[in-house]
């Protein structure tokens, strides 16, 4: 496989596939949550999948790993854009996978309405004036709602969305009743929930969610998903989702 | 202890604190779901607590032996208040418990508004019009949304709560984005849940909730509860939650 690297760039194992991404440590770096979600999803044939603020397009590498065959990946930051475009490229998959420049509080600007049947997101967390700002700027705007609130989300998958279409996301668990509450919004009804738990017996500390544009009511709470163990090392379930 | 049975009544242990309680079969037998709701309950010194729809006073009685001094049990049906009055009488609770005959979807026949720091109830389940009605009058209207729908319920709370009062609910599982929109329609806050497994690794069957009057946004999600072992015997939780 063949990566440009520019100044400030690192290339790491992604594990699936014998993959590799490139990452800018100085921007942000794609975390569990991601990987997590990506195993969330669940893919159809024929799902023509948009990934709201894909970074380093880690999303659509892995969906891409898991059997989709159209995945397109969003991104404003014209710095991630590239390097995601380079990500795809090394890695061979862009047969499955274009990386579009676009903001997606706007997604007109660059989709027609409904053009996709799956949409993915792991949006910035925190809400503004909550939790201290990081300073580097790529990492405050992927990490608070600088740049794209809830009700942001939502309503690009609205738009994005066919009439049935599939948002799956994760989040805050904290935030369950904003995002439950902002999904009903525009019409969107949470069909499937998995709390993410870092250790057993402890609070949830991220929900992974599958909302259904134009879903009726009724939601299946998953088994929990518990990611460490008391010594601290992954769980089975976890090592295993990672290709382990 | 002297209970007073009348026919088609049994006599049943409640194994805590050796109290027991007159049940009719006919009618409707309390469940785990009451026993592992009085347990979430956060009893607070100086609370004032009504239970909604109090049946044979289960959940009074299990309150009083977690601390509760001062309970309401609010029951429409006749028949279920006068054995809820026996039963408190019979464990000796008439100085922590008093049964209200009242219809909790009209609180202002039996309540000034704001009289209470803490509600709880075990409400019924199923919507009018799904599922089979069961045949017997008593247990259709405890299992189905025949006589109070979740929005008389959050009514209630909403109208017998003072502002910062707790409301605290079992419900099916499936229902949490109804929970958690009802609620919301009443201010009513969800602050912490808790999912209910019949078995470690199925989807979750109940949600144990609890709401604040006037909260915040924020939940925290704690740690399912997982009702049986592989083999079917309760979980040394749920053990310990029968006091066994």
């Amino acid at each position: 496989m063949d990566f440009t690297l520019r100044e400030g760039e690192r290339l790491d194992d992604l594990v699936r596939d014998g993959m590799r991404i490139i990452q800018r440590p100085d921007q942000f770096c794609f975390s569990i949550d991601s990987v997590l979600l990506a195993h969330f999803v669940r893919i159809r044939k024929k799902d023509r999948i948009a990934d709201l603020g894909t970074g380093t397009g880690v999303i659509p590498l892995l969906l891409s790993a898991f059997g989709a065959e159209d995945v397109a990946g969003i991104e404003k930051n014209p710095v991630m854009a590239d390097i995601a475009a380079r990500n795809v490229a090394g890695n061979y998959r862009e047969r499955q996978i274009r990386i579009v420049e676009g903001d997606y509080c706007h997604p007109a600007e660059f989709s027609p309405p409904g053009a996709f049947t799956s949409v993915v997101v792991n949006p910035p967390y925190r809400e503004v004036g909550r939790g201290a700002l990081n300073d580097k700027a790529g990492v405050a705007a992927a990490c608070h709602e600088l740049t794209a609130s809830l009700e942001d989300v939502f309503r690009a998958a609205e738009y994005l969305l066919a009439y049935g279409g599939r948002l799956t996301m994760v989040h805050r668990a904290d935030r369950l009743c904003d995002l439950i509450a902002a999904g009903r919004a525009c019409r969107m009804e949470a069909k499937r929930l998995r709390f993410i738990h870092s250790h057993e017996g402890e609070p949830a500390v991220r929900v992974l969610g599958e909302w259904k544009y134009g879903g009726h009511p009724g939601v299946a709470v998953e088994p929990p998903l518990i990611v460490h163990e008391k010594d601290g090392s992954y769980t089975r379930e976890v090592l295993e989702i990672y290709g382990k």
